[in-house]
């Protein structure tokens, strides 16, 4: 597989937990050489037990392994539930030889309901031992085990050389925020053969995460579990890296583009998406102003069902900025659609509205919104609000 | 009219403001007897041009009449938009032969459009003029002219006796926050023929207000001309209410019941809603807190949707709360619907789970969260996103 990182190793089996025959319910990833891990999760109060004990033991530099599944988010679950996962890690780790605290978990699915523990058991025991045999199918085989009512799985994937060596990143994910019926989950793992240290990879994975997987959304909600993981298991050779010197600012940028490219796919698969739509907002005082206004504009509804009737509303997106909580005047913003300016001086731009019109509905569009009042912008990405939306949501027809 | 105050004069007409044919646009407010006004006003940057006018006007003491029209929201137009209103109430005050800043104004309808002045013109010329003529049809005509995707006018009344004279206290209001397609707006208006000091009036708006216009979400879209009036004209001849006593107390009850009872029929006439669902968090440390949590649950599209599919998934409603912001203890709380308990001590409690089942399908609930750790509470108003809201929001068929 293209850019696959060095003595990483991935499986997925089906072992029972979702109630779909054949469903491949439960994912491992083994690294050969120990790894330094960073991850950000959801900062709802109400974390899944996995969750919990990821954010713990992601603090161990001796990261071995991954164990996740689908079909059961084991969150809202109390003690019952803390105490199931605890199991699952020990199991998984006796099984690897290692200790309990080496082990990163994550889970995906229903909320409220427990893990079935003798599929769990039998299916950590199964999978433990298949996965050293390592090849392509296998891949495949996590990819697909972590999906949940996604319609495609997630890859992207990039390498470049540093001090002549080859490093490889490769990365999947699954869901878009909470978007799925019953089903609770972002979840993200993204492995790197690179030598750096924790703390510098801890950095770039916090500021890259808010241009990326925070800056997506698809409805607002979001979730119990959501996890982002990158693993680095230093097996390429280069120098480690360990400031934010040329070397680290290559790696960076190709970070970057895998965990940008793997959350645009999730908004590509954003439950009943018709269109993409990125919004730019430019010329803020600070970053997080522009990821204000712009994530106000990308979860109003009104916005979202305008997009997807093909409604050429541009009034709904200067409102949706006005009450975003940013200050700003309203008379000196400018508002682009596609590159053609909308909105200027407080008024819309008459001549301009046939064209508008017709760039509306095309399946992919950028707005761009000048709030002229700084250096700073961010990019939020969404998708539109369409009657599967809520058929998928309100289980109408299921 | 029952509970009509004394004093007070109302009409509406089809100006052509809007492009229905016949469809009321224009309706006006006369008071004969001088008020005093409170206001609250949309606190979107995008501010529209009769909402400026107005929280400017609110200040005299002397206010004579309210201007407000349908079919187009004077919102995002700029100086041409601001002149235009200027010109409105100037023409309206000439009429009634008072000073312009005597009048208060107000818009809804397509933002981005400006108001045609010549059928403006010739309407505030013929209704100035009608509207002394004071009878139950005026009411009705003033009730439907500010109406746009309404399906029903929205009136409440009460009345009531202060040192042996009755007071009337009646009111009306139109839309739901920024449902409507290209429609910007709720208005509300309130008249009532006590004699209260404008402070005072001034507090109790602002106080009521939180718990009803702003206590309800249908789906969190902020319009750029929300405004709420409350007119007090002293005709029943009260003594003056100047401080917080017992007869303020029963004045203010009774205009918290206007205004909830209003409030609600936004939330019932939601665009496409089908069930209506009261949220009650109690236990907070702050007001605020339980708001915070109540309108977060109120706006999740997951909530929403399976409200509307009849999905009994108390998981969604416990992971919007804790995605609300407000810190609290997960396995404290305490969640019921309908009375029936269905999550303590960080579970769902199973047996309960059928009879939930049975309550999640009717047309009006409540849903009672515990947060265990105050002794303030708050209910927020919703309704459920249904295909409709989806359907008329997008103009997929118009």
């Amino acid at each position: 597989m293209k850019n696959f990182p060095k003595s990483f190793f991935v499986n997925g089996m089906h072992c029972g937990i979702s109630k779909k025959k054949n469903k491949k319910d439960l994912g491992v990833i083994i690294s050969e050489i120990p790894c330094i891990a960073s991850g950000v999760f959801t900062k709802s109060l109400t974390k899944a037990a996995p969750v919990l004990i990821s954010q713990k033991n992601i603090k161990s530099k001796n990261i071995k392994a991954v164990l996740v599944n689908s079909g059961c988010a084991n969150a809202c679950t109390g003690n019952r539930g803390l105490n199931d996962a605890k199991k699952s890690v020990d199991m998984f780790a006796e099984n690897l030889s290692c200790k309990s605290n080496e082990i990163l978990l994550a889970s995906t699915g229903v909320i409220g309901s427990f893990l079935p523990m003798k599929n769990m058991e039998s299916g950590i025991n199964e999978i433990s031992f298949d996965t050293v045999n390592f090849n392509d199918k296998n891949i495949k085989n996590f990819t697909e085990a972590i999906m949940t009512t996604d319609t495609f799985p997630k890859v992207s994937s990039r390498s470049f050389k540093l001090d002549g060596k080859k490093i490889n990143i490769w990365g999947t994910c699954k869901g878009a925020g909470m978007i799925h019926p019953n089903m609770a989950t972002m979840l993200a793992f993204i492995l790197t053969d690179i030598k750096i240290k924790k703390k510098l990879l801890d950095k770039a994975l916090k500021n890259i995460v808010q241009a990326t997987f925070n800056a997506i959304s698809v409805d607002g909600d979001t979730s119990t579990n959501d996890s982002v993981f990158v693993l680095a298991n230093s097996s390429s050779g280069n120098n480690i890296l360990k400031s934010e010197n040329k070397n680290y600012k290559i790696f960076y940028e190709n970070l970057l583009y895998v965990m940008r490219d793997l959350a645009k796919m999730i908004v590509k698969d954003g439950e009943g998406a018709t269109k993409f739509i990125s919004i730019k907002i430019k010329n803020c005082k600070t970053k997080s102003d522009a990821y204000k206004i712009g994530k106000t504009i990308a979860t109003s509804p009104l916005v979202k069902t305008a997009f997807f009737g093909g409604d050429p509303n541009w009034g709904r997106i200067v409102a949706a900025a006005g009450r975003s909580g940013v200050k700003f005047n309203p008379d000196k913003i400018k508002l682009y659609f596609n590159n053609i300016k909308i909105f200027e001086n407080g008024i819309g731009i008459e001549k301009n509205y046939k064209i508008f019109e017709k760039e509306f509905q095309k399946k992919e569009s950028e707005i761009i919104l000048d709030i002229n009042q700084g250096k700073e912008e961010g990019t939020t990405y969404t998708c539109d609000l369409s009657y599967d939306y809520v058929k998928i949501n309100g289980s109408y027809m299921t």
